[in-house]
């Protein structure tokens, strides 16, 4: 644990208060609940990520309240324990050096897809944008050891899409930074509702592959400011 | 009925503000309409609890709006006559040495099940972590005697839950304090909403009873800050 | 039309303000869209209620936003034309002296009901406190005569129920003045949306009439502060 | 792109202000994720028309978040890429003289439907009053040419409605104003979702053609403020 005297200064201060911010987004979208979810960011040029600390409450969140692990997921600076999805989140950034960020959320409408298991399919323009295709289901696993990050990383291997969904459990998802993982969760519960509303009244219409190969070239590419 | 001079003063006045504060949570979640809906506490070392009064609104609820009983449920300090659902509250402390504190709720999803007298399966991981299984259903029971406490303690005995739904009527949760029995009020709703949407699209997939075990121990012992 | 000078002072201002701030519950509980939805008054002791102007917007609704009319529906004091639906809150006016305060809105999970032209069961007990049974569907009818007001006026007769659904259309209620209507708007969006979601996996279990009638006479006459 | 010292006074500064506040209503009325979604004006007598940049946050959204375009949707003044949508709104104000104000959004119910590409029945009288008669469905279109503005008009040919369900996409409406398509676009949301939750439970009752009519034209000539 570190001294008083070191967490009242704290290292990596700008890059935790960027992150304590980010998890506004999850509150003001209604992703998560109490004190559940979390967003991390890998710390540049160091292998060093930071990360939610464990059970605490999103109202009185500050830099404080984001720690720093080492890639194996040891506490390395900071007054709380970090969040107990630290493993995934460290198996993930031990795995893939194009990862920034990543995102945990138990979303409503994407965790009832989790909860059948099954894949949301590509049938909105905005999920062809976002996701380039399906967002796929993970493995059942239990938290506390590598077995979520490895879920996480396996089923995105060849998949465009940067959320998972773990089965009966919830969303995962990965970026470049926090804030494209923080996107990815909230785009995912997006189209998660607007799929799932849909098929209440009948299948949605699919969109032809090309389609939806050309609408993701364009808005990874297109989209936005340069 | 308090004298006004001792009232303007009010005995267990903290406790009354904590408990005040701690139904802002209800507001939020939106768990509570109008009126409906109260946060108690048992007073610590006394055979006392605080509830909320009754018809009081949210918008103006302080310390005031939250009354000092005996476990009887008789009112012994407070301007305002307690809860309409204090008789249930009185008998479940009376009942109940290890509970400390007590939610009602009509939430939406979870009376939407309370109706039809169905439990809600465990088919999510939260769930596991925070229930340790089903949340049970208790009888029809008409309010203003014992019947509603007596089927919420009939009712939570043998369950790890810490949340049943009476039936036709609501959520009823319990915490060793009142923090915790709202934690149980705010993550039955979003259990209740989660799994309601899943099998809108067919059937969730069971969580094995071993893996609900672990879950169960691993977040009442691990989880949060230490 | 109401001169400058008469409607800076403006008649009734205290009611018109009460009845201003009372349409705030209408867009805190997201019953109302855009300008549609309405609250009014009756005036003590005079021929003359007071109802939000034809087309305001709810976030610069002031006093002046509402205006006075006599019980023909003719403004009587105020800068702007009446709602759209004063015909029909006149007409109710007219016809039962007991009804002090009226609302309209199209909350969605009550229209629901009302756009299949089918009554609310009564399987809640927070519908059978509010409503002592079922709410009633009233006829299709079209806006801008006494139709709509003929057709509440009937079908509320003979019934509990504060609130009546018009076919296709929405809600109206009724009430000892504006806020018990305000209160009967806003309990049925709650209890449309309960057995909405309840009958989503299966059929509620009704509540015994006798059990109504109970929960009924205790709500009305024991609930709240004296 | 527009040089600093032209772009800090910036042309059309009124209403590019107005655009920027109008697009509150999308956030307020939850018809918008992210940064999804954008509003547009014609320039009153010039050749030209004002629309949210591409990627712009909703938060941070002011005058500078909206830049002026001519009709062949090139930029002529702002230091931001305009919305990837803006080769659509140009069509549409080419072809329509009549259009002064344009709207897109994924509104989830809406967009729902347009998922199935289904129209939205005229089953209730706040669809008759804005609408006129159900909300049609256009053609599935790649974003980035002609090809939705077409779709938009080819559509809304003939039709009452301002709002039209582009399949697999979303939501365009027209105004004779800004805040008219928005009008539109926010009842767009309201009407689908109504409907959608009325069919869940049986089929809603139609209103008879001549009903439609009679609703319509005196919503269009008489509701509001003259």
């Amino acid at each position: 644990m570190s001294t008083p005297a070191r967490s009242e200064r704290g290292t990596h201060r700008r890059l935790r208060e960027e992150v304590a911010a980010l998890h506004g987004h999850l509150v003001r979208y209604q992703l998560v609940t109490w004190t559940a979810g979390n967003v991390s960011a890998r710390v540049p040029g160091e292998d060093l990520f930071v990360i939610k600390a464990s059970g605490v409450d999103y109202e009185s969140l500050d830099w404080r309240g984001v720690v720093v692990c080492d890639l194996d997921g040891n506490l390395v600076d900071g007054e709380h324990a970090p969040s107990s999805d630290t493993a995934a989140h460290a198996f993930v950034y031990r795995s893939r050096a194009d990862v920034g960020g990543q995102v945990h959320t138990h979303s409503p409408y994407a965790t009832a897809w989790a909860a059948r298991g099954e894949p949301i399919p590509c049938v909105l323009t905005a999920m062809a944008d976002e996701f380039g295709g399906p967002i796929p289901v993970g493995p059942f696993a239990i938290i506390g050891d590598d077995s979520i990050g490895r879920g996480v990383v396996a089923t995105l291997q060849g998949s465009r899409s940067p959320a998972v969904l773990m089965q009966n459990h919830g969303v995962f998802t990965i970026g470049k930074d926090a804030r494209s993982a923080v996107k990815a969760a909230v785009m995912t519960e997006d189209v998660a509702r607007t799929v799932h509303l849909s098929r209440q009244h009948g299948e949605p219409l699919p969109i032809p592959t090309d389609a939806v190969d050309k609408l993701y070239n364009r808005y990874q590419n297109v989209y936005g400011q340069r």
